[in-house]
């Protein structure tokens, strides 16, 4: 059986790969052969596993500059079926890609705002007289450079790879930590792994009451990896908070600790237990699949 | 001396209907006579008052729906100069605008991502075979209606106004209560108000370091009436965390208990105390300044 593996396209993007990563991770496994299923959106990505149309979905969820990806957090509270069955850390090195020979020759940069924002020190000090434009993702930037050889775009090496557009100079991040998290969902879990997320919202309309959930997880001895909060959508003033606990949902004082938690939030979501997929990298150009 | 006042553009945009807004209200406050600025992004306006080519900035800083402005805080963050002057709340309704006579003739559906997210159920039930295109602002939506009688665009009844195209439907949010806070910035505070704006970066590598502060505002009988994460933009899982406090700077209490939070906190910015602007409201059309 082929399975099918959900991934927010088009080709050339670092969601598609991640979704290689993890296909070849799966492979190396369990010698499993699967599919990739390009989405316009994360939403319709979400969407397709939750109707049941693909066996997974590989969606960005954080990232260390950025920060969260609000569709995932909140379309993964919405839909309530979905569980979290691995994380995938992948490396994000941005690539100047151009025809002109010098970096100071382009007049017009085209890229993500996240990408032009991320390269922001690098582009004032070598393209001070680019005008940037934002476009709707990086390999949609490679689209203007046919144009005119004084337009420059940022992408991933790997983008121009498949679109056939030269680099003129690698790993312009202005920070060189620049990753993404993923997480790979499904509707039913093995549930078993280092991590646990989670999601509540609190009965009193107030960011103070944030105080208990935080005191029983430190009196319980469950350190935080991470903590986010997102709009309720009823109110301005009213959050969720998204907490990834190091401790796995097996262990009974987790399960005892959930318990606990019940009682001093109004509703709580539990999305599995999981672990980290170790090594992803970004992909080099070899890597890339015929389309 | 007139005064100006730096705003994310174009024409049309809910941050220009915020600037008037806020233009109105120093209007009748002191009988001052301003003038608005326009900047291509947020960033671009905030580092226009940091730089002193205009008196103040207004600027999003959370949606009610979408969540908190990633730009206007991480910005705020790395200045360290300016200071928060007054908070405003416009409510944003969505309107859609096309040369169609009916809506389910539409066949392409031009808007901002967040405007599109926000009336999601209601294009399913009216315009269910409209295929959703993303566009930067949605303002930039209304340049593809002249192109055929099958597209719509979402903007609002104002931007409708100014540039005269048809309305076919009002307030097609699916949330009713979808509102944007603002903040004007600018270097010096009054910094006296109701309300006072915070962020801090933690000693210890966990989010479990939150405790401690959350505690330290719980005793002091302090009420928050927000808290955001986010990312330190050095490595995954390390945070700021910004908090509204229900206490002006004022205050020797505050002071005090601000003082034993710099004890536990890595880097303490407080950005003022302030006070809300009372009935914001979305602009009807005949508010529409000449451009």
């Amino acid at each position: 059986m082929v399975i099918s593996i959900a991934h927010l396209g088009p080709r050339g993007t670092y969601s598609e790969q991640a979704a290689i990563a993890y296909q070849r991770w799966r492979q190396q496994q369990a010698g499993e052969v699967s599919q990739l299923c390009s989405y316009p959106s994360i939403l319709q990505a979400i969407q397709a596993v939750a109707q049941g149309q693909v066996a997974v979905a590989i969606v960005p969820v954080e990232n260390s500059i950025e920060g969260s990806v609000a569709v995932t957090l909140d379309t993964l509270w919405q839909l309530e079926t979905l569980q979290i069955q691995r994380a995938l850390v992948l490396p994000i090195t941005h690539t100047l890609l151009t025809y002109a020979t010098t970096a100071d020759a382009i007049e017009t940069l085209y890229s993500h705002p996240q990408a032009l924002g991320q390269c922001q020190q690098w582009i004032a000090q070598h393209c001070a007289k680019a005008t940037l434009i934002p476009t709707r993702s990086t390999t949609e930037a490679l689209q203007h450079l046919k144009a005119s050889p004084t337009t420059g775009a940022i992408a991933s090496a790997w983008a121009a790879h498949i679109y056939q557009v030269p680099v003129l100079a690698t790993d312009i991040n202005d920070q060189p930590d620049n990753c993404t998290k993923f997480w790979i969902l499904s509707p039913q879990g093995q549930s078993h792994g280092s991590h646990t997320s989670i999601a509540f919202s609190l009965p009193i309309n107030a960011p103070g009451a944030l105080l208990r959930p935080l005191e029983i997880f430190a009196e319980a001895g469950i350190n935080l990896s991470r903590i986010e909060s997102r709009p309720t959508k009823r109110s301005l003033g009213e959050y969720l908070f998204f907490l990834d606990l190091e401790a796995g949902q097996g262990d009974e004082h987790t399960q005892k600790t959930l318990k606990q938690l019940e009682n001093c939030t109004e509703t709580l979501k539990v999305f599995g237990s999981y672990v980290t997929i170790p090594d992803a990298r970004a992909l080099p150009p070899e890597c890339a699949p015929e389309s």
